[in-house]
């Protein structure tokens, strides 16, 4: 099984943090292609950042289908709470996770409620909203920030922990979670650390990706391409794929 | 890997049938044990037979744990719509499955809008307040049934076929949805012929809650004690475990 | 007209209380008969006792169907927050009421928002559970424990007062409720001084059930036999009534 | 116990029909003072005329306060869906039941969802945003219309048995209901023999009002006066009240 | 564009301050006219004066159609909060605003949470059933009450500056408010000086309806006249408009 | 006054209708201008061609701002159910209007139900989704598509009259609604014609946000920066503005 994580910004480092947490995930038989987009910005804080890097993401699929390199089961978008899944969705043949509704399935599995602890405060809204599409907000207790943006949790985790191990504690208290959720790829990798300072259950959004990503592709099912991820009408476009328009290889 | 897949009835013919979609959807390393009740009812298509089996389920998983036979990673409740998940959630340390919510959680991983095909029309309103209280109905296009009980259809999968398939096509064409759940267990193994005739995905409960107990046990997860699903406070009870009682072994 | 008041556990002192409560609030033609089950436990702190109590009245109901000894226009289940109220609906001809239910329908009828006030913490969800399902929760501020656990509460009414008045003060103070319900059977016969000290009204669940049974009684109506609450199918059980197979009398 | 019933509009026949209804559901010990307003229209059958009942039912109240001549344990508002409960449970101290809010409690309590037929489909909106209000919306499976205006169903409520049926049908069938209410205090009279129709429980509004009115008094409740029910400010106002204004007596 | 401006109150205080923010929102080609109703209350705190001044504007609008001097492109009711839109919609052709919902449209254009400071505690249920019903309540994060009642208010706006913002300030900190609505028209043309002092947008109600009037004028377009705000039926009514039978001019 | 009127897609015939339609509602003072971005797609019918289209028009006003070109009151994103509001309203101080978010809050302002009428059955989903995160979906009877792509509608606008027709008849009809909006930019210009067949007031999106601009901009509001619209922590960003990347003037 070959699954493709898709990092949606261009971080080196947060790729090779995310790469680490998905292949510690993945079962021996999985192999983990880890990838940024050719073009994008380093970090998403924003909306506008969001949607810049799901066009990214939509670029560098496109590229790989083009140039006949595409050959994965399944598709991982490792961005908490980003833009860009559903298109994906419709692209491709194989299934997409995201690894912001993948952790709320995992958290409903195990829980009760659960809360995210994310970034800044201004990405609580977006993931209230990718959570309230998706289906998955009834059982969210809380989505809180822990007031670090991206680039400071990529460039070290280990000293944001404790920022996010406070604003779980008052998820846990104050919100009544039971499971806790790490609301951004580039805390991959501190779940154990937080888990135990909390002794509630804290879940990485990559890992629970591939996880699910692996029991969808063993369950032999994908997309449905029955309602609104069936393929485009493919209307012309210019400039596409842009990472080839901008001479980029 | 080894999970106990409960059957909440009695029927043998179902156990085994249960039993054979546990194994088909379990990975090479994963063991599974298929187990029904020491008492009961032959099939459950009401309120009252749920709650019957809800507690003949906590009894089997009580004399499993005194005999130390429980030696399980994780619980597998075959029932979809049944009670019980949450009283096995407390008692146990490992993580617990349900069919009807594990079902929802892989359509909303490849889908957009499911739909539930059960047997009677009376286990339509269980179903849905079964998907409400999980936090899964946002997505729920409909909840229908194909007009045969469970006993029928536990001893002749085949022939029903035609039946959930009419349903399917309806919630397809009426309802608006691009995913298909099997609303019991008993049509476990049917799932392929319906996919074929439907040209939708088409989920069976019980490979979809294996699947979920192999990723959840594979990212070193479990239950939440922290919340509702804290061991209970243990009141005096009498006639407990009840088949011991009875005398049964 | 006759009234069979169940208490969902086998506590002696909880089934005087209940039925105490019960008799005040009947009127002078009522007859009011309080049983308890033949097995479950002493009192009711978790999911797994509370199937086991919803198991515990049906058999009671079928044991005294079966003897030719039901004679009553009504059932009150004395259990607030407790299974069962769907499985003897279905079993029986008669309406059946619940005590969390009738005391969230008489609450709107004299306020806008009403908290409730249980005893652990562990039995909030449920009731938020059983309140969601009835369609009783859009009007409810609050579920809060007072901390103490039902065999405390049962053995020492009185002395629970203090711990229910300072979270019933929190629940209109900090929720904005204007009536409070008593979520627990054992509280019965506080209410009047749990009003003494709040100046808001409060609501005994017996109490409560039983003025509702008798209204609808008095207005000539039953529980609707043309959907979910129709008889089941009948399927085949062993062991049944438990009590039976017990040897219990 | 005294129950004052008003009848929202001015029809003299209307308001005889509904006190034969609502001294039908009263206790033998129950007196019962049926009243309309001294101004109005004659039927309600939209917003203004909805508002100017509430009014002349407030007026009524006032006058008959003034008069030293309120002397009631209960107030029932016969209009369904129409505005007043809210004023008149402010002005008063004992408790005021609306026959669309008890309707829908009385429903809740003998079956799983309930559907409204009411007079013409543009007093379908009006009760829907009442049981909203109310919350008491979630089991209400739709609010049907029969075709005929109020005036049409009071002064011939025989005639309008069949369209009752016809609408009450359809709302078994196709919206599953197993509750039907009778949607206009005009209809009272004719639940049993919509009942003997359709095999469904049918509940008449005015008889559900009195029976919980004397359920609430029974239980020594009241309109809670901790919240939005509380005695109003008073500010200065003219020409009040409007029937002492106009020299009616 | 002649453009009607309805205080329900008979404060003649207030309807100048109303005048004012009215004029001050019209566009140089818009004449603004406000008046009062005939009869009424001078401030309204309660349903009750609600439902008042609800028939107050019914009757003054009957007025003017009756003399022949209805003569405006729209309609403005200035009572947050108050009842009375639907009636006028139905009475009416041209097209009528409420400032309660038109505050809500335009805080949803320019931030995503909105908050409402009122003027009591007890109008805060009221203003939410507003916003409920209109369907404009999902992005309301609060409706705060800065414990000044409606006459005072009207009296002293300046003198009730620091009370407002001391609450709106608690809706932006504590509930997350990005604007703020200022909840009662008696508020008008201090909305500038809240701005200053919590640098989030601050929205006068009066305005916000002028604003929206204009531009639906402008569009073309007016109220639907295909459901609920159809002409009623016209039922015989007596003592109709009030204000003619009492012999005001 | 002057307005920026962003077409997400790159089609010149729908940028011309656009235009359009914004001008014939901008008020004599207003100065329209209407764009396209510098890439994309000439249609929009897939969740990839809205993210590209979100990305192009932050790209198109980047360019403007870095020109110092960027003289605007306020921006109109005439594109029914794509991204990219919120993104522009991050980036920009003057306020950002989305034709499908107008459109409702003007239906709402004018009827009580309101249905729209898009191109593709696969757009009904993105459209439902966009209303439900602007918290204007309460009030919506239903989405639906008149089965033409968006190319097919802008090529002949005339043409798709009659289909639209239709499926806004089945809305009225089936659905209840009162109000039609058409779900198109590139339906501008046939409003009146649907209106005069249908009789119900019919709502074209770009006038709808044309008229509500003005409305903001005169009251002298626009986007608030306390929340989620302050600008982003602008992370390091390769290869932007894209247009100018690309090397397009």
């Amino acid at each position: 099984m070959r699954i493709l994580v898709l990092n949606p910004n261009t971080s080196v480092s947060m790729t090779t943090e995310i790469a680490k947490a998905a292949v510690a995930a993945g079962r021996c038989d999985a192999e983990i292609v880890c990838r940024a987009p050719y073009f994008g910005s380093v970090a998403i804080d924003s909306g506008a950042e969001s949607y810049l890097a799901a066009v990214g993401m939509m670029d560098l699929v496109a590229r790989l289908t083009e140039a006949g390199e595409f050959d994965f089961d399944a598709v991982v978008v490792a961005g908490f709470g980003e833009h860009g899944r559903d298109a994906l969705a419709e692209m491709l043949t194989v299934p997409v996770f995201d690894i912001a509704e993948c952790s709320a399935h995992i958290a409903h599995l195990i829980g009760r409620r659960f809360s995210v602890v994310t970034t800044l405060a201004r990405s609580i809204a977006p993931i209230e909203d990718r959570l309230r599409l998706a289906g998955l907000d009834a059982h969210c207790a809380s989505v809180r920030a822990c007031g670090l943006d991206t680039a400071t949790v990529d460039s070290d985790p280990e000293g944001a922990i404790q920022s996010i191990v406070d604003e779980a504690a008052r998820a846990v208290t104050d919100d009544g979670a039971d499971v806790i959720c790490l609301g951004c790829a580039g805390m991959s990798g501190i779940a154990e650390a937080v888990t135990a300072k909390l002794g509630v259950p804290v879940i990485d959004g990559v890992a629970a990706a591939v996880a699910l990503a692996q029991a969808v592709v063993g369950l032999g099912l994908s997309t449905s391409k029955a309602g609104v991820y069936a393929p485009g009408p493919e209307n012309p476009r210019s400039h596409w794929p842009i990472s080839h328009a901008l001479g980029l290889a």
